[in-house]
Parts: C-alpha cells; sequence; structure tokens
C-alpha cells in the first residue's frame, strides 16, 4: 500500500499534495479534551500509551490525515535526563533551570533514558498497528538547540536572551549540554523508529532568534549529526527538519543538515522557498495558523497561492506553526476539503 | 564638512565604515542613569529637552559615534493620538488596548498631534546646534505595525498572535489603524527633518512575525507610503528602513520601499545580506547585541567577519538590535577600537 505522504518524501509531486497538520491532535477537538481530561498531569498524560494513542487517532477520524504524529512533547527528553519538568495549566512548562556544568552534573542521569521513555515506545508500538494503511506514522523530538532553551531558561522565553548570552560567554558547558542533546536525541528518534515510526520530524521552534555564527553551531551542526545517526541505523527513513524562523538560513539548513524535508514557517516567502529551498529537498508547510482560526476568504485566497505555488514539486500541505486551542473544528474540515481540491 | 554617515547613504563605500549604535544612549551609561534619575516619568523625561538633548550626548562623548540619534520612544505618537501610554519600571510599557473601531474612535484625537510633540521638536532643533561638526543627527520612529502592536495588545507581546489575528479576522480597523499610523508618522518625521534630522530611521522591530501576505501588507506597503511622503517634502533626506527578522523579505523589503538604507538584524546570514540586499541599498548593522555583553574573542571574530563581508560596499557599522542595560561599556569602547581599526 502506498502511503502519499512517503512518496512526497521521497521527491514525488502529488496532487492534491499530502496533508497534516502540526498539533492536529490538541486542545481545539472536544474528544481530546475529554481524553485529556481522564489524568490531571501533562507529563503523566503524554506517558500514558492508551490516552496517548486514543487522541493521536482522533483527528484522523476526523479529517483523514496523510500522517499521524505521536501524540507527546519535547520535554520528555529533558525529563528523561533527570531534569525536574513540571506542566501548569496556564503557566506553560517550568523546568528546574541548569545553568551551568555543575549544575547540569548535579542533575544529569544518563542510564535509564530508554527506560524512562518506555511509554513514549509503547505508544508508537500500537500507533504502528492502529492506524489506517494509509497513513504514515511520524515520531518526533525537540531540537537541541530548542530544548537546550527550556532546559537552560527553565520555561518558555520571551527573547531567549539569557541562554543565548550562556552560549556566548559558557561555550563549554553549552557545547557539552548539545552535545548530550545531539546524542540522546538521536537514539530517542532511532528507537521511535525501531517500534514503528516511519517518518521523523525535529522541531527546532526558536531556531530563528540565533545570529547567522549560533545557526550554524546550535542549529545546523547538531542536525546534520542526528540526521548522520539516523542514516546510519535507518538509512531509508525520511527525517523532516523545521527551523521555525529561520529565515534566508533556510537554503544553508537543507544544503547542509541531510534532511529529506523541511518544515517552512508561515513567514517565508513561498517564491523564494519554491527556488531555494524546494530545489533541494521536500518543502511542508506553511499556511499561517492564525488565518486557520479566521478563516474565510483570506484563509481560501492564501490556500490556493501555497497549492499554486509550491504545488509543482515536491509538497506536504501543512501549517506553518501548530494549531491553537481556539481553531474552528470546522475551519480545519473547510481546509481539508479545499487542499484536495473537493470544493 | 562631510559627514561619513551620510555619505555611506549615499551610496558611498568607507573605509572605516561609519558606526553608531542603536541605544547608544541609555541604561549601560552611568552618566544616563544619573541624567534618567531626574525625572520619575520615562514619557516625561522624553518630553523634557534638557534631559533628552543631554542623553543623546553623552555616548558621543564618550565614544565619537558618527551619528546620533533622537533620544525618544516610539510610543510617543500613540500618546499624542490620544491613548493613555505608561511605563512602570520592569514591566515594560502599558496602553489602553484598542481592539476594535469603536475603541479606536473613542480615543483618537488628531488634533494636537504636532503640538503634544513640540518637546520632541525642541529636542531636536537644540541638537541640531550642540552635536559635532561631522556627527550626523538622525530622527525616528517606529513603524505602523509595531506599534501597531502595542496599541491593539496593550503592550509587549510574547508571540503577537492577538494583533496579527484581529488584522486577519478585522481587516477593515485594522487598516484604518494602519493608515492613521502611516499619516501621522510621516507627518512626525518631516517635521523631525524640518528641526534639524538629517536623516531618518524607521523601526519595525516586531516585522518578522508576520506571513509573508501581512508583511506585504502591513510592513512593505505602509513603509513605501511613507517613504514617498518624506521624499515629497524632503527629497534628499535619506530613510533607513528596520524590518526586525525579515529574512528572506529583506530583499523585497529594500526594492519596494524607497529606502537609502536598511538595518540588518543580527539572524540576517552575511553573503546574503552582501548579494541580495547591499547591491540595492546602503546596509546596517548587524553585530549580535549580546556578543557585546560577552566581549572577547568571539566577538573581535565577528567584528572582522562583518567588516570583511559588508565593508567592501556601502556600509555602516551597527549592532543587529538595541543595546542591552548590562553591557560593558569597556566593550563599546573596545568595538569602536576594533571598526576604526584602531587595534
Amino acid at each position: 500500500m502506498t502511503k502519499p505522504f512517503l512518496q512526497a518524501l521521497k521527491g514525488e509531486t502529488l496532487s492534491p499534495p499530502p496533508l497534516w497538520l502540526m498539533r492536529q491532535a490538541g486542545r481545539y477537538l472536544p474528544e481530546y479534551l475529554a481524553t485529556r481530561a481522564k489524568s490531571k498531569n501533562f507529563l503523566h498524560f503524554c506517558y500514558s500509551p492508551d490516552l496517548a494513542v486514543e487522541v493521536t487517532l482522533q483527528p484522523l477520524r476526523r479529517y483523514g490525515f496523510d500522517a499521524a504524529i505521536l501524540f507527546s512533547d519535547i520535554l520528555v527528553v529533558p525529563d528523561a535526563l533527570g531534569q525536574k519538568v513540571e506542566f501548569s495549566t496556564g503557566h506553560g512548562p517550568q523546568l528546574e533551570p541548569i545553568k551551568n556544568e555543575a549544575q547540569l552534573e548535579a542533575v544529569l542521569k544518563l542510564d535509564g533514558f530508554h527506560e524512562h521513555l518506555k511509554p513514549v515506545y509503547e505508544t508508537m508500538r500500537r500507533l504502528a498497528l492502529e492506524i489506517p494503511k494509509t497513513t504514515a506514522l511520524i515520531g518526533f523530538s525537540g531540537a537541541p538547540w530548542t530544548v537546550a532553551t527550556y532546559m537552560v531558561e527553565g520555561k518558555g522565553s520571551k527573547d531567549y536572551a539569557e541562554v543565548r548570552e550562556i552560549a556566548y560567554s559558557d561555550p563549554v558547558f553549552f557545547q557539552r549540554l548539545i552535545d548530550i542533546l545531539v546524542d540522546r536525541t538521536a537514539s530517542y528518534l532511532i528507537e521511535q523508529v525501531n517500534q514503528g515510526a516511519e517518518a521523523l520530524q525535529v522541531f527546532d521552534s526558536w531556531a530563528g532568534v540565533l545570529s547567522e555564527t549560533q545557526f550554524v553551531k546550535w542549529v545546523i551542526e547538531p542536525m546534520a549529526e542526528i540526521v548522520k545517526r539516523i542514516k546510519k541505523t535507518h538509512p531509508h527513513v525520511p527525517v523532516i527538519g523545521f527551523p521555525r524562523g529561520a529565515g534566508a538560513m533556510y537554503e544553508r539548513f537543507v544544503q547542509e543538515t541531510g534532511v529529506d524535508g523541511v518544515g517552512l514557517d508561515h513567514s517565508l516567502p513561498l517564491e523564494w522557498a519554491r527556488d531555494h529551498v524546494q530545489k533541494h529537498v521536500t518543502v511542508q508547510g506553511n499556511l499561517d495558523n492564525l488565518l486557520l482560526v479566521s478563516g474565510g476568504e483570506a484563509m481560501e485566497r492564501e490556500v490556493k497561492r501555497i497549492l499554486e505555488i509550491l504545488g509543482q514539486g515536491p509538497f506536504i500541505f501543512n501549517l506553518g506553526h501548530g494549531i491553537v486551542p481556539h481553531t474552528p473544528p470546522e475551519h480545519v474540515a473547510r481546509l481539508c476539503a479545499l487542499v484536495r481540491g473537493e470544493v
């Protein structure tokens, strides 16, 4: 059975293009909220295979997306490394921050990493059995830079100034942190493939705040190493990078990391992406997630524009960032119909 | 007397390049803090010509920069338009938010705008008399999009989702707000030139969060109109745009707005900027403001790299964003020596 999502990642041009949406399982769906209510603690929810499998499958039942992404969170990696991670409602994640080598050594547990993540692997194994035959199963992780921002600052940041400054002023510590994350992330992703993932996506949500020099060192180099390690074990599993906000650096990113596909954020100009990014790899994106909230004429025009410009080459339709909680589910249905040419 | 800063904006290549730093007058300088202590209220401080002239001149005495920028704030424009604006220590600006046309009409005062800004014009007039003969005097404003983010959200935002969504869902209101800002900003900048400004810079600090379609509508089109109006009255006064975070959109920005120069943020790759931006206009930037904090070898390497890549064309050395408060003043001195080739 062919899976359009995987064909597109091999470089085929499909019409209509395969379609999935970042955060397609999430708070905008009433059935998600009902399932989420069964667990008080968000990390515990991620580590509950029954619940995680269920919410991963929910959006497929409604919308028949071409791919399903494991329901989990990028912060399971620092959690599995021994850092204290908590999600309190309305405040986002809170971590006990790690700002230097001594704090890193005091916290770091390299043993028991995969043991800690067993429920995630169990979720993946069950998903591989349960998803529809034409749906591809995506594993994922955060990229080292983005995960490091949370580990160092202890929470989501407004401007990432603290972690960027530490990366300049204490490069020995920061390089060690990134090296650990490269190693553990690659190992985590490889194990996801062992359990059934058919493709992988690595989210570098805060790549856009870095200077060019830092981008090369903390985004491109770690990602190139992760891709190399994955390909050594699983040469045919496609890897998608998502260096959100990389701007003109998208071109170097796809040329130097070895990724098979790349997620485009909503700020990237489409003709430029076609000429400088899509000529190297499959592109995925990039409808503004807030246009999916407001919907209407403006959304329809933009969907058409994206299809016209990127649809002539290897392309997967997606958003430029994850679905936000107040997105009307009927706008998602409309989007699916538009992309599939059913309206 | 020739002014290197103005020569560079005319397209001349100078070695060493002219140098100034965004927020060169500010909290990192003890003499600034001493002057700032004379006024309790930040807006009142901006509207006090004695104090504003003094802090504008302070960094020139220390570092002999090639340009001085009027000390003021981008939020004097909403303040002059009748919106309540307050700066509380440690919290950044707070505005009574304007989220729809009714709220806009209830607040908006178009009369008395220039009267309200008289102290700013007085500051400019006195600066024109007092700055050194080879130093250029820059006037400035926020760009309509960036000022609108504060007017609508009522404060600095983490992700600008609310204002971006309103721009999609209520385009009539948002277009009216932008039109008012285009008109008043152009008028404000023209009056700054009347009082002695020799060049103008328009700060679009949050340009980078927009989708391509929104960027064209809320960044490029308003800026093109502002430049057109300025040039009609003052055809020879150079205008610098600073669409921070514009990424690959920098090229269209400089081609379509009519600016004479453009500020590059620290994320923009230098070779790309040279090939796609500097070939159209004078570029200004782009040392990472956090490298100026950490200093040392890493800063020296980056300064050298910037000079090598951008120094072969029309170029003004600057940061990629404003100086942060904990910047050591001796690092600024070192930077000046490096750029001037004195070390």
